[in-house]
């Protein structure tokens, strides 16, 4: 599935240039041409949607598993993986991508603020309650 | 493969109580006690180890396809999917662990700083080619 107005489709079929690290029917790997460090490269599939949860199961699959082999081949300790959805989350190009950005040092590689806020047991109760029902529906 | 010091690994034995959306013998789903949006929730392994790369690869394989169900079964359209690596680059608990984290507006969820800054393409080549000649002795 492609959309020919898509630029990571687009590379995939070979219209556009990239620097590639890996390509299969799947998926491919390319460096970011913006990199946040040395090394920071993207995991795309070969299957154009712009949500991660749109995605076949069989693709996650392979994903998940080029998740470690890149990580691997980075031969780095520190570094995020990523994956946005919605403009609200920062995705910028609306077709499934996971960054690999290794984290050289402290200003480098990339900026996360995370201040989470301790919830009732409650609320967490509810919210697991509901996740899983829909999870259930989906197993 | 389990460490009887590490939460993860007594959350998985039940030593230690979590809010549970899912578990199997491979992996489980939590909810973060300290959520960035309510929602938050974690995808963890049930094999100690501290990094990505360091994971069996068909643990990869179950995490990706279950990224896939927990981000339907959340049923939002802006989040962030984030596993962090080391501790210069947010990790917390050294487990393997990926953050499934709903956006649902501008000051929620993941603060992420992505200053990208363009890279000649000799120097993105020249990676391309490491990293490359890197997973080609993994494949």
């Amino acid at each position: 599935m492609m959309d020919e107005n898509c630029i990571f489709c687009r590379i995939a079929t070979g219209e556009i240039p990239a620097h590639f690290v890996y390509q299969d029917d799947d998926l491919m790997v390319i460096m970011d041409i913006n990199p946040l460090a040395p090394g920071h490269c993207l995991l795309i599939p070969n299957y154009h949607t712009k949500y991660l949860h749109e995605l076949p199961l069989n693709y996650g699959e392979k994903i998940g598993k080029f998740l470690i082999l890149i990580t691997k081949a980075l031969d780095t300790e520190n570094y995020n993986v990523l994956q946005n959805n919605g403009k609200l989350a920062h995705q910028d190009i609306p077709h499934v991508h996971f960054h690999i950005i290794p984290k050289p040092g402290k200003d480098e590689g990339l900026g996360l603020r995370m201040p989470g806020k301790q919830a009732s047991s409650e609320s967490l109760g509810e919210l697991a309650n509901e996740i899983k029902e829909k999870l259930n529906t989906l197993l």
